[in-house]
Parts: C-alpha cells; sequence; structure tokens
C-alpha cells in the first residue's frame, strides 16, 4: 500500500472538484484530485451551458478563459412564449440587472479547459480510480483510500472535498442522522437533443405549452440543445429523432418551428428533475460541493453555477485558512453556502412549477398562465425573474 | 300578479348590487334590487374590510364617501413575519407603487352607507323576497319573477345582473354547458374573531408560522380582526375565544403577543377557503358580478375590490349603451373584467400557497421560507407584491 499527503483531497473532477482543485493549485496549496471515471468518460457528458456572470469571473480568475472568450456566446436577454395564442415577451435580463450578462458555454468545453489545466500542471490526479473511500473526516487526521492500476493507496490530508455528484460516496460516507435530507421529486421528465444545426433563435426561448414544456437552447452558433417536457414513463427507444423534431416543431408557434433546422443527434437522453439539498453540507472536515450537495432541476441553469459558487467559497475559506491561520471561512461555509443554495433551489423549483404542464387541474394551469402573463407585464415581475436568473448577490 | 318594468334588474344586494344600483341611478338609469335576505341579515354579515384605491374612488363617486373618509384608516405598508427566528419585513406599498394607498373600512361599515343611499332615493328595491327567478335571458325580453309580502311579481327588464353571490340562483340559472368552471378547494380554513380591543399594530400583519398562517388586521383603531389558520376538520365549538387568544399569542414573535388586548368576541367563525371562475360571465342579458361570478381566498384582500371593479365595469357598459346608444362596453364586459379577476385570482391563489402551512412537505415549506426571503429583501420582489396588492390597473 501507498501512503500519500496531501492538504486536501478532492474527490470527483466534475467542474467542482476542477475549479477548486486549480483555485488552490494556483495559490500554492498542494491537493489531490481522485475520480473512479476516465478522463475520457468524464469529457464525454452532456451537461449544462449557460455561466452566470460569477462563474465567468472564476474561469478569468483561473487564467482559463481564453477559449470561453472566444468561442462563448455573451446572451443579454431570453423569450418566454405561453398560451393558446403564443403570447410572447423578451426579458432583457442584462438591461434589467445594471449590466449583468450569461455566458452560452458548454460544461463540456469547461471541463475540457478545466482538465487541460489540470493536465498542464504538477498536481497529482488519480482517474479510473476504484474503491475510492473517504476516512475518519470526523478526525484531525481524515484520509482517502482507493485503489489505482492494481496499487492500494492511502491519502492522508487536513481536509476532504466531496465533488463527486448526486451518487457519489462523499454524502453516502456520512453517517443519515448527521444530516437533513430535503427533496422534491416532479412527475415528469426533459428528453433532450443536442445536434450540430444553428439554433432556432440567437436567444434561449422558454415555452409553456398545453402539451408540456419546450426549450429551445444552444451551445454555440451551430451547435442546438433543445429540451421537451415528456412523462416519466416515457421510454427514450420510443423516440426516434425524427420523432423529435416533429414533436418540437408541433409545439412551437409556427414563425419558429420554419425556422427549426434538423439535423442527426450528437446525442439523446431522457433526464428525470429532482430538487435536493441536504443539510448541513459540512461533517466535520469533510465539505460537500455541487450535486454532492444539492440537485436543482436544469429549469433556470443554476446547477453548475452553484458548483462553481461551492467551489470559490471553499477555496476562499482554505485559504484563509492555510495563509492566514484563522477558520472562519470554512466554519461558515455550510451556512454562507446554504444561503446562496436555497436561493437557487426556490428558483429552480420556481420556474419549473410556472413552465411544466403540472397535472390536468385546469385551475393551477389557468395559475401558470396568469403568473406568467403578469411576469411578462410587469418591470417588477420581469426584474425577479431577471436578477434571479442572471444569479442573486 | 304584478308586472314591473325597469331597465337593469340587479339580484342581490351586497356590494356589487348595491353598487351598480346607484351608479345606474345616479346617472338616471332605472333599476331595481331584489334580494332574498333582509336588510338586518345583510347589515349583520361580516366580511372584508380592505378597499383598494380604485374602490375608494368609485365610493367618492358615488357621493356616500364622507363617513369612509372620516372613519376609514389609510394604510401605506403592511408587515410580512416568517421563519422560527421570526424574521420580518415590511412592504412599503405606497412607496413602492408610486403613491397608491389602501383604505381601511369594514365592508359593514360599506354596505351600511350604501343601503342609506338607496334607501334615500327613490329607486325600488325588494327584500326579504321569495322564489327570485331570471328568466328568458337569452331573448330580447328577460324578466325576474319573485314573491314579496305574498304577492307574485314579474320584473320585465333589458338585463339582469346577477349580483346574489357564490350560492346565489343567478349563475345557477345558466345551464352547465354554457360556462367552464375552474375550481380550487384548500385543505385549510380561517378561524376568525372580530373583538372591540385596540389592534396589535397600525398597519396589517402576515406571518407565516410553521403551525399555520396569521393574520393581524383591524377593521378600526379600537376594533381587531384576527384569522388563525386551522385545520378544515376544526370545529368552532371547540374554540372558545380565550382558546383563540392563547393560540394566536403563541404563533405571534413574543413582542407582538405582548401588545395583543383580548376581549369578547363580537363574532367568531370558521371560514373555508376557495377559488372559483366562470367563464364567462355574460349569458345572453344576464351579468354576473363578483362573487356570483368569482371567489378568491381572502389572503390578498380581493373579493370586496374585484366586486366594484365589475360594477363600475358593467354601470360603465351599461350607461354607454343608454346614453351613447352602443354595446361595445356590454360586448367586452366577460373578456374585460375577467383579465382583471383572474390576475387578482392568481394574487390570491399566490400569497395563499406563500403564507399557509400546506401539507408536511419539508421541501416545500423550505421552497416558502426562501420566497418569502427573497421577496423581502429584493425591491423588485417586495415591488411585485406591492402592486399586486394595491391593485394592478
Amino acid at each position: 500500500m501507498k501512503t500519500l499527503k496531501t492538504k486536501v483531497a478532492i474527490i470527483g473532477s466534475g467542474p467542482a472538484g476542477l475549479i477548486l482543485g486549480q483555485l488552490l493549485h494556483n495559490q500554492g496549496i498542494d491537493n489531490v484530485v481522485i475520480d473512479n471515471k476516465s478522463q475520457d468518460y468524464i469529457l464525454g457528458r452532456i451537461r449544462a451551458g449557460v455561466l452566470e456572470q460569477s462563474t465567468v469571473d472564476i474561469i478569468r480568475e483561473l487564467g482559463i478563459s481564453e477559449r470561453m472568450e472566444r468561442e462563448g456566446l455573451v446572451h443579454n436577454g431570453f423569450t418566454m412564449i405561453w398560451g393558446d395564442d403564443y403570447q410572447r415577451q423578451r426579458i432583457p435580463f442584462t438591461e434589467l440587472t445594471g449590466g449583468k450578462v450569461m455566458m452560452v458555454y458548454g460544461q463540456t468545453e469547461l471541463t475540457k479547459d478545466l482538465l487541460a489545466a489540470r493536465n498542464a500542471c504538477d498536481a497529482l490526479s488519480f482517474y479510473d480510480a476504484e474503491d475510492v473511500t473517504p476516512h475518519d473526516f470526523y478526525s484531525e487526521s481524515p484520509r482517502v483510500s482507493f485503489t489505482h492500476q492494481g496499487e492500494a493507496y492511502q491519502l492522508e490530508c487536513d481536509y476532504i472535498a466531496g465533488c463527486d455528484g448526486f451518487h457519489g460516496v462523499s454524502r453516502q460516507s456520512v453517517p443519515e442522522q448527521e444530516m437533513t435530507v430535503y427533496e422534491n421529486a416532479y412527475p415528469f421528465g426533459w428528453l433532450g437533443v443536442l445536434a450540430d444545426v444553428p439554433p432556432v433563435s440567437d436567444e434561449v426561448v422558454y415555452q409553456h405549452h398545453q402539451d408540456g414544456y419546450v426549450l429551445c437552447s444552444m451551445r454555440s452558433s451551430t451547435r442546438s440543445r433543445y429540451y421537451l417536457q415528456v412523462s416519466l414513463d416515457e421510454k427514450l427507444e420510443d423516440w426516434s429523432v425524427d420523432r423529435f423534431w416533429t414533436e418540437l416543431k408541433r409545439r412551437l408557434p409556427d414563425d419558429l418551428a420554419e425556422k427549426v433546422v434538423t439535423g442527426p443527434a450528437l446525442e439523446m437522453s431522457i433526464a428525470p428533475l429532482r430538487s435536493f439539498v441536504c443539510e448541513p453540507i459540512r461533517f466535520g472536515n469533510l465539505f460537500l460541493l455541487g450535486d454532492a450537495a444539492h440537485i436543482v432541476p436544469p429549469t433556470g441553469a443554476k446547477g453548475l453555477n452553484l458548483a462553481a459558487s461551492d467551489a470559490k467559497q471553499l477555496s476562499d475559506g482554505l485559504l484563509q485558512f492555510y495563509n492566514q491561520g484563522h477558520s472562519e471561512g470554512l466554519d461558515q461555509y455550510s451556512s454562507k453556502a446554504l444561503e446562496r443554495i436555497w436561493k437557487a433551489e426556490r428558483f429552480s423549483w420556481w420556474m419549473t412549477s410556472l413552465f411544466h404542464k403540472l397535472d390536468d387541474s385546469a385551475f393551477r394551469q389557468k395559475m401558470q398562465l396568469s403568473e406568467i402573463h403578469y411576469l411578462a407585464h410587469s418591470k417588477a415581475g420581469q426584474t425577479t425573474i431577471a436578477e434571479n436568473f442572471v444569479g442573486l448577490d
């Protein structure tokens, strides 16, 4: 068995883990990343694609923003469509928030940039690790055990950062009685298609449709990401990409349907929607970040941004500890992060409840349409959407 | 059988019927009010107590605002309280809406003023009428039949205004297939106490409490109106007024609980909460107004104000018809009133969903508290509450 030592053991190398690792590395704080997947697998995942200003700022701080600045699309608004008569209203979120923008840049691309930076530096990383397990995090001597290429490792550390997602081992290592779990399942999913076709609109479109929500999004000016709300019992094998394009065009208003460029799917999947928060998100010397701590439904595009904010906040706390010798930032990590997390959970739940076909209650549907109509026609209403969308301070 | 003729037959003499009758009478449009209750019964009902600016303007237009101006309390804000730590935030709705105010003046008092005006003029009214029935409203010759003091009447008219509330005969006379009904029942009720004690606060207080919503309101500086959310299976006979005061003080934060002045109840009741809208609200020459057409839960204080707006709008349409000879206003009554009605239904449903204990979902309760917290700390959020509360244009 090999024994290694580091300051911070980072389990998982999605955006939370890689951002944290790079923020620490750039400040000279030794850290090791362990992931049970391969880099190829990680790069193959299709995930979110809209970055808030605060996330963009972190990427810039990391010094890896060059490709994002070149290829990312700066957005200043999105359009809502609703009702039998396809009413529509643009939400000019930049104008309504004193200049805040959103950056369209795929999580896959961001991960590529983060991995390249990690690989280019001398920080230690283990991919395809097996049996990754955090130990003794309620003690002063936490460690992570794992096997890599047939060799058993013990990684001794000061702190463990659990960045290994909802299904990861980090949160599952915490005794159940130590946390309160808040959860909501939604009775529908998103059928998504990624395709190398120009998007139907320069800006994102959110549509309330009586047969289910439609999201027209993009990863670049030549790559589109479309979603259709489907029932949870819908099976992917029943959907050809042709059937997807037909249903998308059927739900969209005519002028947009005409503009849809169809093509083969680079990826096609059905994702369930879930809200999840555990409290607290620090357990002794184990910190949870990103999806390991909380899940939002994708409406509102908060998941990746929350992961980045968690990483930034924990990094600030760790820097304070190692450079200034006090633990105030670490002690406040859980409560401060949760304040931000609950705001994003609220907005994501609310956007989901506002735009999706919920049940067969005609009254409830009237409430949705009345609320969208009100928000669309009130400057204060538009501003509440805008300021949440770009990220509350 | 006696046959009478009028232009507008008004069934019901709550605020909708009395305001409509007086608006028409003041402009020389002959109308007859028929109610199956006595004036004493009508004056004994304890109902709403907060008037929007637009309702105040109607009362002024009717020339019966003298007592309201003297006794009514002008309000410029209310306070929200929420959470285990009793966070609180005032919503300065006048400041946030460019000067719009609310007037606290009991519906009982307003009805007294309206009945006095009706009794003082030469317009015909029938109280304690029996077997009131609208007929032939899809024809050019509608009529209302009823019995009064043993005598049978036929009231021939151009139009019938159904102002006889949710349980009244007007809406029930319309064939079911002619209307779409939207409805929502809430799994809780309001236990209310009216008492001649000074209110706990100069302004209205809305409190989210884990055991159920609390509303501290008033009818005057010496008469308080308090409500507690209770389960629908709660029985009034299980509640003494002492038990009410104890529970009210238990839910309120200490500083407010200490200020509660207790006393005997002038009225104590449990009211269920309901949302209801029928579409359309015109059927041939029968128009529905107020609770005959729509019910809102009382959170948000919209019921009386909607009734007044319906009466004003129908009166404008009738004046246009009789004075200018065209029916545009009448033809648009249903669609225009419903636009306003759905906005108020949305706000009332939303305020109800935000402040009441809804179910045992810990996630849902976190969403409520997060939403209240967000709204309280965002100027845009506060403004959305304020502009709906004072009444959207």
